[in-house]
């Protein structure tokens, strides 16, 4: 089974880059593992200038060229080389989507948000030959990422920005995951994860509703934020917006990546200890939280920055919440730049 | 199809006051409207202290009973003459569940939050003889129906407390609840409704992982603010607090409630305009948000409070979110009855 939707005319460019068999962390092995990723602007002759972006839940490397690059952007190809990596499971590199029978579909094995790391420093190292990175940075699932790269190969590193994101999930936001999964696997065409092409529609739908509700805030819906983008009702901005992001995505690779978010723990490392864990960090580490954020709370975040030596914490609102990753509201995209151009800048 | 839930056992004593035929707002027909109701306290000869207070989304009398009434507490009985009164569908007033065929299960008609306010005012008069309430209040769904009681009957309420609610469904709340139904009904075993009694646990227990997951806030779980209740883990929580609230329950009841919940909309008797309804209102009102409320957030109350003439904001805070409202938290519980003694203390 191939989804369509993964293709190189809706999410390319991208180039892959095959890793061979890769042994995961918790001891299965991936055969023939594939990264998907692509590059923006050219790598220095001293390769001083690489800046690593992993993606968020259901993004993949075209989603964050829109959102987040661009001339004048801080993330701008002509200063710097920027590797934008899709992460395991998300259709473009390795996923049950596409996978070779019989490591396909359900039979996929779950993967660490530390399987992702691990592939990403092959990447940077065997194929660009990349010591030390400028900047890491994520958003959301992308933020994992960039904890997980800080802390297991803090040499790598030398500027993080993870945002919207923590190191380490909270029993709250566990659940939060959970109910995400249950709006998907409920649906009796899942049949666990041994489903027909496009069946699942009815689950992606309610996946979608429920970023909907908590994704954004009450705000948005009040103003009609939207509107600005042609929506003419909330219930054509949750179908335009959402729906159109997920209905069409593979219901397995979703969930795949949702088990991923939900067991993401950067103090593993560290057996366990975050603080530990975050005195190996040697980034200069920008963490960025979005005060309006149902999904990744500003208390949460800030209560992790804390621990960290020499971080700063930066705040953006937006009424978009967590959502505004995806780029639709400009205040939020300036601010954002504002603060990576700041951390580009710092020695 | 009867549940054995709702018995005078569980949620008794309880009386019934039957109105006959009632004709709802939406020109349909209730067969044999029995309201439930419990009281505490005396009435005052000159019948000037008696208090109404309607039920929340899935809470009965004996929820109210046990959150809220007491010696010492706002709604002393020796003071005051309270009634709890079951909204249509909860199970104990008419419902889904206990109406006879053929309007029973998914045949029951719709109801608004008029309707059972409009059966309420005749449960005041024509049982007990009231013509002006010393208090209305109530929260969430309750608090929906406090304010139509305003606007509806301004002459029968001296005072009011509408708490974590609003008066008007903003798109984002209809949204939530949405996501609510669909946690339920997407369940097969639902089968619109004609489901076999027990058989819709599935769905319910989704419905609890939701108001799990936003009924309460991130603190509540980082704190493990239940363990002083005896759970022992988030998960041991969510079974044994909302769990145990929902699946006991019927699903057509909690579907009914959600759509009553979800078109409430207290502007109607003023051709939509809430401004105009809020002049009809004569009672002094302290309009209540909990600060961290995910259902009814502190912004959407206070945009409606800032319309209602001479009407006061109350906050308080509690990392019990919304579901604060249910009694789990000593300080929520001192914090509302001060707002309401000041308010009951008032001319």
């Amino acid at each position: 089974m191939t989804f369509s939707f993964y293709s190189q005319e809706n999410h390319g460019p991208f180039e892959l880059f095959n890793l061979g068999d890769f042994e995961l962390k918790n001891g299965d092995k991936l055969r023939g593992l594939s990264l998907a990723y692509a590059t923006f602007g050219t790598l220095a002759p001293d390769k001083s200038n690489a800046i690593l972006f992993p993606t968020w839940y259901g993004g993949s490397s075209k989603s964050l060229e829109l959102a987040f690059v661009g001339k004048g952007r801080a993330l701008d190809p002509d200063q710097y080389f920027i590797i934008l990596v899709n992460q395991i499971g998300n259709g473009l590199s390795s996923s049950p989507s596409n996978n070779a029978f019989p490591f396909n579909a359900a039979s996929f094995p779950q993967i660490s948000i530390a399987d992702d790391v691990r592939a990403q420093h092959r990447l940077i190292t065997e194929k660009f030959g990349i010591e030390k990175l400028a900047l890491v940075l994520g958003g959301s699932m992308g933020a994992q990422q960039t904890y997980e790269w800080t802390v297991r190969f803090p040499d790598f590193v030398k500027r993080a920005a993870p945002i919207a994101g923590t190191a380490k999930g909270t029993a709250h936001n566990r659940l939060l995951v959970e109910v995400f999964i249950e709006a998907v696997t409920s649906d009796p065409a899942f049949d666990e994860g041994w489903y027909k092409e496009g069946s699942v529609h009815r689950g992606l739908r309610r996946l979608a509703h429920l970023f909907a509700a908590f994704g954004y805030t009450e705000q948005l819906f009040n103003q009609r934020g939207w509107s600005g983008l042609g929506f003419t009702s909330a219930d054509d901005f949750i179908k335009g917006a959402l729906e159109a992001y997920f209905v069409p995505q593979d219901p397995n690779n979703l969930m795949l990546m949702a088990r991923k978010w939900q067991n993401a723990d950067s103090s593993l490392i560290a057996g366990g200890d975050l603080s530990t864990a975050f005195a190996r960090i040697k980034a200069k580490t920008f963490v960025v939280a979005i005060e309006e954020d149902k999904f990744f709370p500003l208390k949460d975040i800030a209560h992790e920055q804390a621990l960290i030596p020499g971080s700063e914490l930066k705040l953006i609102s937006s009424i978009w919440g967590h959502l505004a990753l995806l780029g639709a509201d400009p205040q939020f995209n300036l601010a954002i730049d504002g603060i990576l151009k700041e951390l580009l800048a710092s020695q």
